[in-house]
């Protein structure tokens, strides 16, 4: 990839060593379950530097399994397969191997009688068709499985390793630590050291951050890439990641800080936190700190403001709690929001949104109301197109209110409006 | 595949026609986002019986683009590729076709003036680099993106064809149904069908589900295995997957239905729908036809319930409100609870649940009040561990409530929570 490109994990430069993911199972394939193992994977050789030039999944196959593995050993140093290690007749992973491997399988007696104490602890008999758990292509040596009764294999093919680690989670996860990253580190050298951090954003679109920060990016692409920086959009919020690979901690900082302090002048005021910051956590941590509450009155986003600002373990400190008010009846109701001004100026305007903050501030006592009105779709509303939003903030100075424009479909415009109400009361709350 | 094991995707008999999958994408190889729209193509290709070999991930770069295209293309009928069609710098799937196909881009004026319109609706002008997205292949056509700026591209290359969709789900499946999948049904020729009947409970775990449908899935087993039966289990409900495979619609209908009527005696009250059904549409459809409204009122969950009632288009007939009574002091101010009763029986109790579900159904005038409180965690609350739940109905015929003890984390226990509320209400409304 060009070296301006925004590049997620490691750089070209970070490691020469490569590993390819491969995973077994039509259940993925047929999308019964998400390739999660790969995505786990791929974070952990990231993390130390290795980089990942391809993830391919592949079916209950034996010849499928075997040709991927071969493929994957031509293009890289080793390749980690995970999944079908089970007990089951589709369980091909060791037959995949040893065909890739050309050699036959052995019953290997130590497995064998592992699994008869296993089992004898459980105070079960070995199906037969579990022994299959204890068969090895010839030269392989087993991985130790402390969380289930598959264990896995590694298996030198000429020049390259495979690994074959079993598909459920916390089994692969442990026997990927213990047995294979070790390793894989030897294997490696010493990788490069990556550090990443993520400095994350609200109120600005994934092109206007891109645009603030092409300057710099274009900079580092100039001067080698690295650290190298990606945009990754999700969620109504924008969130640039800046990688740098160094011999140390202390080298990456050095790397990384410019780059940071650019982007902090670049960005300004929409950077609410870094790294795992959330920006509900973010404001929550803003009112605790102020000694401050919030309530809030919400009707397109019908909960979801509330549920938002409640993930935050801790939140009841600083959440007083909300109104769902799907109905004017309950605008009225449980908001005290003026029937005559929702005649006037409909449920979806700026006198709404103001309103309702204002009586979800006092009806819950709390020191700041939000609230969001707006047209979720699927249908226009009072005339208003779909993505028509409208936040409120009651404040003790005063009523703020924002009008908003929002793209895409109910479930965007819902998730758009309650990132658009978090933000407004996080830059209330700014210092500054 | 032994037939009593849940069979994935279509049966070797269903089709010849293969299509492999390639995700773009270093977030993928590096596992800042997991790749579910392989597993969604997989889902819908399963469907119409077409086989899926092999599903890819590259990284953002032209070459490796070009090359998995290619190697997909050799194997393949034809290659469906997600993300990489993006206005930033590393948005490279169409350079990489292009590169497949040994063709050069071309501006696409048309494209590019949709591009303005399209801004110009959202009130913002074309960011310079958002015109690559109006670049296209020579000989490519572009696939309409009625939900986002990106259009998707679709490409002949040699026998085969290509078609690249965007990375964000939502515009990706509107793509998929809308351009691709017509076309790959052109394509395929008529395939030997595979029909899905989905059976959805809530209210009993999955064991259950399957200790209760285990003597069907061994006749089915015994039988040859068509139809097969799948379990799938998520967010607290479980579903049941019939797949069968024939040579017409009615084929498979005549094949499904005995199972389905098996499912229906041994799973009873817990089933609440069918294929595409939702517990909450399914909530609102009852209230609906009944001409009745629900208020809620919740602690724990935090508006969670709201939201997920208010999840369904033309909920507002049926759903008046909720509050989000986190605080004692809401519970007391909005939804009316006594504060000795909170006093005597604890915020967290059998109580104060019928307390909050009287007060919601009361202060917002609905037919029916439904209530959630208790501990989500991460800590005990009131000396009651986490996961201890409480949910209330009023009713016009009086008050129930049902104690839960909820497992997992606090998100796991808000949503199961969440769902066990919608359950009391559905099995209330249920006839007979």
């Amino acid at each position: 990839m060009p070296a301006s490109i925004p590049a997620s994990g490691p750089t070209p430069a970070a490691s020469r060593f490569t590993v390819e993911l491969l995973a077994v199972g039509d259940e993925l394939l047929y999308g019964d379950i998400v390739n999660n193992n790969a995505a786990w994977l791929g974070r952990q050789l990231a993390e130390i530097g290795v980089r990942v030039p391809t993830s391919v999944v592949v079916g209950d196959d034996t010849s499928a399994i075997a040709g991927a593995v071969k493929a994957a050993l031509d293009r890289a140093d080793a390749v980690v397969l995970t999944g079908g290690l089970g007990p089951t007749q589709d369980d091909l992973t060791r037959e995949g191997l040893a065909a890739a491997a050309g050699v036959a399988l052995r019953r290997d007696e130590f497995l064998a009688d592992q699994l008869r104490r296993r089992f004898r602890a459980l105070r079960r008999d070995v199906p037969e068709r579990n022994y299959g758990q204890a068969d090895l292509p010839e030269g392989a040596q087993p991985l130790p499985n402390d969380r289930g009764t598959a264990p896995g294999v590694r298996l030198e093919i000429r020049s390259g390793v495979a690994y074959a680690l079993p598909g459920v989670p916390h089994e692969m996860e442990e026997m990927f630590r213990a047995s294979v990253l070790p390793d894989l580190l030897r294997r490696a050298g010493e990788p490069a050291i990556v550090v990443h951090r993520v400095i994350r954003t609200a109120g600005m679109w994934e092109s206007a951050v891109a645009e603030a920060m092409a300057p710099e990016v274009e900079r580092l692409a100039r001067e080698g890439g690295n650290p190298t920086v990606a945009f990754l959009a999700s969620g109504g919020q924008t969130r640039l990641r800046i990688s740098a690979h160094a011999a140390s901690r202390g080298d990456a900082a050095r790397l990384i800080a410019p780059v940071e302090e650019f982007a902090r002048g670049a960005l300004g005021s929409a950077v609410y936190g870094f790294d795992d910051d959330s920006l509900e956590g973010v404001v929550v941590t803003q009112l605790t700190r102020a000694g401050a509450t919030v309530a809030v009155g919400e009707s397109l986003t019908g909960g979801l403001l509330a549920a938002r600002l409640t993930d935050v373990p801790g939140s009841s400190e600083a959440f007083r709690g909300g109104v769902v008010a799907y109905s004017s009846d309950a605008k009225e109701r449980l908001l005290g929001v003026p029937r005559d001004g929702l005649a006037q100026f409909g449920a979806v305007s700026a006198e709404s949104a103001a309103d309702m903050a204002v009586g979800a501030r006092e009806s819950l006592g709390a020191t700041y109301g939000l609230s969001l009105t707006g047209v979720a779709g699927p249908d226009e509303q009072e005339g208003k197109p779909v993505g028509t939003v409208f936040a409120g903030l009651s404040a003790p100075e005063g009523v703020t209110t924002r009008a908003l424009r929002l793209p895409g479909d109910r479930p965007r415009v819902r998730t758009y409006a309650v990132v658009a109400a978090l933000d407004l009361l996080r830059r209330y709350l700014a210092p500054g």
